[in-house]
């Protein structure tokens, strides 16, 4: 398999090869290999495919013996330009690109290394961190989700959080661990046994009468982001499809258009059905009922649920509709007892949920409290076009002799999408009543080790702080507003190259940032970034998968970029057959109804398609 | 629980309070429950116990209105002048602070947002994206860490790895996850099976002679980082102790000094003793007697085994002999068929080995492999004091009838630690062979979505490649010997307090970075970011806790730093009651032989203690 070229050929940028720069940097080349390991292969003729920057990927070699300062100039400024060229036609990802203000202010902290190691909310050993700037942060988005805010770990009402040293991946993720280990039983972060035991993880009893108690269930729509998927099985999450498959195999609840039930679970919850009647054509958030429906389901067979929302799903832009969720499903949660449960750990009892709701309000809980000030004020000039439904921890429901309940249990947002900042970071936000235990034994620890990372990111408070001063609730409304009119516009602009109407499958979700449509050729899904998805449907046994592409409207987003890609897209954005086929189609909506008659959207989507978290 | 000052008090920098704040943000203060929350309490209050800065919190809220620019720079300026103090004092944690080259060269590249989303081998939708210079990265360890590269996903011997956002916790969380999967019996990424199934994931038979043929073991010693117990639990991945303490109360294997046998399980496996007979005076490594005794006992009632290793311990700096665990476990894998497994899926089989072991060299594998060079070539001048092991891709073990076994199977490092980032990031490495199918299905998708994150960080790329790039191998081999002595020299000036000798427990594994001693006053704790550490042995069934501190000399660290905290430590480093029970101590080296008969070091250390990942 080794490739003798390989170490001939050139491997420094100034053409040495791999055996010259090894002596050069002080290692015998006959006697290498106990030490370090030589390529097989010419990295440049491995890797050609991978690089489509048209950069010489020479250039950036990591020798033994280094590169010069001019080497390292060279291939810098090249990298530069790539990316002042691929920032300038950026359209096709939910990432605000305006952020040209972080550099001047705050890379005089690139000199430190900024670690918010542990609890945002302890001091910490490791003083060079910025955990000050962060609560700030996290205040301010407990504000604007109407939690109960400072944080205070004695107050159970409380909101907590931290900042994400991933992206909503990393909240997802961590929302979904803290509602498995709440579900299944584990201690919670104040409980006064801690003090008691050994410092080993307690559990809760079994109870005899109810095989599921502790085995909670997970729901989510077929248009949530993949990193659900991810989180449900790193985490042995049983998802409703696992559980249904295996032990009710020709039980599922739910109806065909037919009202005949399905033969087969579903692998996630159906979304909203379009004028088709599938879920394809439609606008992408969470179908209630359906969600209804299968929680009932599992609730009745004793499992806790765990739902997840999408706030801004990320190929359609779709706001799930979480106030009408949390009223059709909290009278499930009560008819079977669900608002408290009496847990058992050796002598101890305790009272507990059986649901959890977690939000993946990764790009719209950035931006849609700020369409409910809007639309709740006509002082700040502009009116959503739709409602923006609620979905922070200020949604209660009322419930007959309970008062209101509040639903939300948690959310996460990414700070690199809305707001928009270098790299990815974002937000975990709790409360204090939900906050189980942590792994590390606190008897032993000056601090409980809360957060997913040990190390976390100390410099992204600083963005989103730099961010948050510079935009009053004002300016955010502003922000919002000329994005949504300027989706729409895309919108309007792409439907007037469809010839005939209906031809290229434009379409936007009212209220979403962003706008689908027929994939174009490959040259323009690089130069704009465009992110492709394929939808597949079912009709008469037979597959059909359907290309699309998606563009994302952003703060930073002008209408000369969206002029210069509707002008891109009518040159040269389709081949000539297929606009011929354009041209002598019926200009009726696709897909038609009839083929897509018993239709189910089969599966899944890009990672490169659903956009990132 | 409302504190009602909290809406009369000065909320702004300008002394505003959040109603007025409010209001002039276009908010009617008597409606605005509904659209976000106000403060319960005053945070300045809340928080003053947190902020041990000296920053006024005030200064740094976010009001709905915003910063002036005024507000914002002088904010920004304290900061930046705190940071400066605790810079030049910080010792306490395995941080390079010398980075004043980053700001120079990349902050030109904050104007953009930098994601490596998806596999780094994989060009992907999003183009600014700095994956060719990942790449580059990725393939100097491989080269320094002995894998074969480049990268190839067709040849099943050849590494892949991708960079954290995270430190090493998501490299030793991912690590563990692939183990867990591979040794559970999980498709692999090169499953030829993977294009008939549904896309949901495939799970082996189970093997009805053996119950426990999927059901690994986690083995890490009581030296080993918290963020491995957060990622067993995280994962579910059981534990020898957890186990053994369920399923074979009576049985542990373990003796004590006296050969009688261990009436409990540890809750880890023991780091090797010190001339005390405990590990609390031990130089902090794992004894791979008591590994390779604890794993027989499970590898025999059919456990696959799964081993992290540690490389530069967070608290000691200790190196896991690898190399001698390797050769201890390697005919235990055989006598139980471990080498070659056959695994089960519906009318498929395949072969795969039954152990993993992983290494978690977030400070080690970053320096080790250029003290090996030192070692092995008299022209780099510096022979360290003691030989570094073998810990990397490269170590191969001898097996009768089946030439050399390549041992280690994934590797984490961090980006911060020893080469020295502003934030955290990190390394993971693993084989292709190794490799398990990611969760989202690769019908659809046009790319695995193979790591942690989905959003990846594409900035901490460019930090370590100017690191490398500026740093050839020569320049390395100075910088940790430089290190190492001054650790050393650290080791014999703090010996220079000690009155009598051994009264300040002054200890320095050999070859570590880090020296520890008596944890002196708070105030020197704080103002050089020392980690303290608390060590519990027990004797007699006392529990007695010892309070250490220790430094950490990295290449940043200068003389002058270490002189100046022997002067404080010398000035006002411990009370006066404590110092005079120095004096009128036995010069006996603590902890005393007789008092730690039978001792066993219980429990872990705070995360403020053992540095951070």
């Amino acid at each position: 398999m080794t490739d003798s070229h390989c170490l001939t050929c050139a491997f420094t940028p100034d053409g040495r090869t791999w055996p010259a720069s090894l002596e050069a940097a002080g290692l015998a080349v006959d006697g290498h290999e106990a030490l370090v390991s030589a390529p097989v292969r010419d990295p440049s003729v491995t890797y050609a495919q991978m690089n489509d920057t048209g950069l010489v990927s020479l250039a950036y070699r990591l020798p033994p013996d280094g590169l010069s300062n001019d080497q390292r100039s060279h291939a810098l400024d090249a990298l530069e330009t790539y990316l002042t060229d691929k920032r300038a036609h950026m359209l096709g990802y939910q990432v605000n690109q305006d952020m040209n203000h972080y550099r001047e202010t705050l890379s005089r902290f690139m000199i430190n290394h900024l670690n918010n190691i542990g609890d945002p909310f302890q001091s910490g050993c490791y003083k060079p961190n910025t955990k000050l700037v962060e609560r700030a942060v996290l205040d301010y988005y407990a504000s604007l989700w109407r939690a109960r805010w400072p944080h205070d770990p004695s107050d159970r009402e409380s909101y907590w959080g931290y900042m994400l040293s991933m992206g909503s991946t990393e909240g997802n993720m961590y929302g979904l661990w803290n509602a498995r280990d709440y579900l299944s039983g584990r201690a919670l972060i104040n409980d006064p046994r801690l003090e008691e035991d050994s410092g080993l993880s307690v559990q809760v009893k079994q109870d005899g009468a109810n095989r599921n108690a502790y085995r909670p269930v997970a729901f989510f729509s077929e248009d949530t982001h993949y990193s659900l998927t991810k989180a449900v099985r790193v985490l042995n999450i049983e998802t409703f499809h696992a559980v249904g498959e295996a032990e009710y195999p020709d039980d599922c609840p739910l109806r065909d258009r037919n009202n005949n039930r399905l033969s087969r679970w579903p692998t996630e919850v159906p979304s909203k059905p379009g004028m088709s009647g599938s879920s394809a054509d439609g606008p992408g958030d969470i179908d209630p009922d359906a969600l209804a429906t299968l929680v009932d389901f599992f609730a009745s067979k004793g499992h806790p649920i765990l739902v997840s929302l999408n706030f801004g799903s990320t190929f359609k832009g779709a706001h799930d509709d979480v106030r009408t969720v949390c009223e059709r499903l909290l009278p499930i949660f009560h008819r079977y007892d669900m608002l408290e449960r009496e847990l058992h750990y050796g002598n101890h009892a305790e009272r507990r949920r059986g649901f959890w709701i977690h939000v993946d309000g990764a790009l719209g809980a950035g931006y849609a409290p700020f369409m409910r000030m809007a639309a709740s004020n006509p002082d700040y000039g502009y009116t959503p076009e739709v409602p923006i439904p609620e979905f922070d921890f200020g949604l209660r429901v009322p419930l007959e002799g309970h008062g209101e309940i509040d639903m939300v249990s948690s959310i996460a947002m990414s700070g690199h999408k809305w707001p928009g900042t270098p790299w990815p970071c974002g937000i975990f936000m709790t409360k204090v009543k939900y906050q189980v235990r942590p792994p590390t034994s606190p008897e032993y620890i000056g601090s409980p080790d809360t957060t997913f990372a040990g190390s976390r990111n100390g410099f992204s408070p600083l963005l989103l702080w730099d961010y948050l001063s510079r935009h009053p609730y004002r300016a955010q409304v502003k922000s919002i507003e000329r994005a949504q009119k300027l989706a729409q516009y895309l919108k309007e602009q792409l439907e007037t190259l469809e010839d005939p109407p209906g031809s290229m499958w434009v379409a936007r979700t009212p209220g979403a940032l962003t706008v689908r449509f027929r994939r174009p050729v490959d040259q323009l899904i690089s130069k704009w970034s465009l992110s492709p998805e394929t939808v597949y449907i079912t009709s008469g046994g037979r597959k059909i998968g359907r290309d699309y592409a998606h563009a994302f409207v952003m703060a930073g987003t002008t209408r000369q970029q969206i002029d210069e890609l509707i002008e891109d897209l009518r040159a040269t954005g389709y081949p000539e057959p297929l606009k011929r086929a354009f041209a002598t189609q019926a200009p009726t909506p696709e897909p038609a109804p009839e083929v897509l008659d018993n239709a189910a959207r089969l599966a899944a989507v890009p990672w490169s398609g659903r956009g990132f978290e």
